[in-house]
Parts: structure tokens; sequence; C-alpha cells
């Protein structure tokens, strides 16, 4: 388990310090509750995963991520119709800072995101944002990865 | 994963040859989708498990289910508030038909289900109840587990 704790910003333009290395994410969800509980199924690349998160503040989320087989994932992924999505992860460390990267694919295309994870809601909240990273979106409902999954790009955004 | 058949009555009267052994069962609901989707956590003695099912048919439901730590249990138990229940389970083998029969606890007190699982929707069309079981309940949506978790027993009914 982690207790994540994130900013999520869209992203301005990616610098060219960006790791090469890119992970292809497919994603579904299973449930994404009034409650805050998310249940959600991913690929990794090979890698196949059953992950719950519920908030605990407003930055704050307890995440559980369980490794499941490809048979597993194959019987569930029926059951995320509707709320998927898929993005290319390309990460950045930068003065011992992670940027996670998602450049997101076919109806989503075009959207670019950043997410940054903390060791502690005060360290997320002294956080300056390098100048390659536009507006913040961390808990704006439509840019949440099952918002985007089920109802696609928020209305009115140019990406 | 299972593909899950079932057909779910009240109990009657708990016949004399009902197997000793008893399981205490403690669930909660992560998530209770309005498209049928349920995402349950289980203790089953030391066991523990976390689960998904969804329907696919009118008896028929996709069910896998992961063990997990108890660790990663306890990470995911808060999340359940309010959406719990603990019942005894006993099992019946008769005819090589297996009843679930499903004691309650707490707020639910008094109510006995038993449940049957088949290996075909004909089969489960098929059966004819014994006379220890009372009014079939399949599908009805208050005798759901994850309704009487979280709203407890029906109104009107006397157990």
């Amino acid at each position: 388990m982690a207790l994540e704790i994130e900013r999520k910003f869209l992203v301005d333009h990616i610098p060219a310090a960006v790791d090469g290395a890119r992970l292809e994410l497919e994603q579904g969800y299973l449930a994404a509750d009034a409650n805050g509980i998310e249940v959600r199924l991913r690929r990794s690349g090979s890698e196949f995963l059953l992950g719950v998160k519920y908030k605990v503040a407003a930055m704050s989320r307890v995440e559980v991520e369980l490794p499941i087989g490809e048979e597993e994932f194959g019987e569930l992924w029926p059951a995320t119709v509707g709320a998927r999505l898929c993005k290319t992860r390309r990460t950045l460390t930068c003065d011992d800072q992670v940027f996670y990267i998602d450049d997101y694919h076919n109806d989503l295309a075009g959207l670019v995101t950043a997410e940054i994870e903390f060791g502690s809601e005060s360290e997320a909240e002294e956080f300056r944002p390098p100048s390659w990273l536009g507006p913040e979106i961390t808990g704006v409902e439509a840019y949440k990865n099952r918002t985007l999954a089920q109802a696609g790009l928020p209305v009115g955004v140019t990406t």
C-alpha cells in the first residue's frame, strides 16, 4: 500500500530531459464511487494490476495495488466497457522529484498531464511547479482519469 | 474465476443433516455499482479475499476472487464503513447439490438464507427446492448482501 499524496498539472511543453523510456498504460474502471472509492484495472506493459484507491484528505488517498494474472484481467476487463483509457507514460526525475508525464490517446489525444507524488502533505504544499507545467488540475473532477475514461475530454478544452 | 449461476431462498428451518462445520464470514463492500458491478472484501476464517462480481445474465455473474494479505485487507477495510455484514455459513450437501446456509448477525440477526450454485442456467431452472426452504429471493434487491450490508433488513420482514 501507499498513502498517495499527489498534485497534477496540465503540461505546457515536455522538457528535453524526459526519460526516453515509454510505458504503455491501458486502464479501465470497475467502480468509481461517489464516496471517492475507485477500483481500477491496469495493464502496464506486460503487468496486470487491480488497484483500489480511496480518499482520506484533499491531496491524499490510500492506494492498494494487487498484481493479478492475465487470465483474471481478461475476465474482468469486459466489465470496464465505457470507462477505459490508454496513455503513454514517460518519467522525468528532477531535483529528487519524479514527474509522471502521461500522453493520452484515442478520444483523449492531445491531452498531456504530469503527476508528482510527495512524501507528505507539507512537501506537496511547498512544491513550486517548473515553467514547463501549465495550470494545476489537482482534484479537478473533469481531469480525473476515471472521469476522462467515462466522459472524455472536458468541454471547451483545446489541447 | 467462475461463472456463478445461483438461486437464493429464505430458510424456513435448517435441516438436521446440515454439516456441523461453521465458517465465520465478515464482508464489506468497496463498491456496489448501479451497473451490477460489486467489489467485496471478505474475511473467511483466517483467509482474506477481494472479490469482483458482475452480472452477465439474470441468474449468472462472473466472479473473480483474489486472495490478499491481512495487511492489504486492513488497509482497505476502513473504506467499507457503512457497508458491512457478518454471517455464519454452514454447508449442506444433498443429492450432489451444495446448499450454503447463512445465518446473519448483529442488525441482521434472525435472517437465514440458502444459496445454491448450479453448473448451467438450465440446471438452475430445473431445480425443485426442498420443503425446508422458504420463499425464493433470487435477484431480489432488498436481499442482496450488499443491500443488507448498507440498508439492513427489508422493512416489514419478521424473521
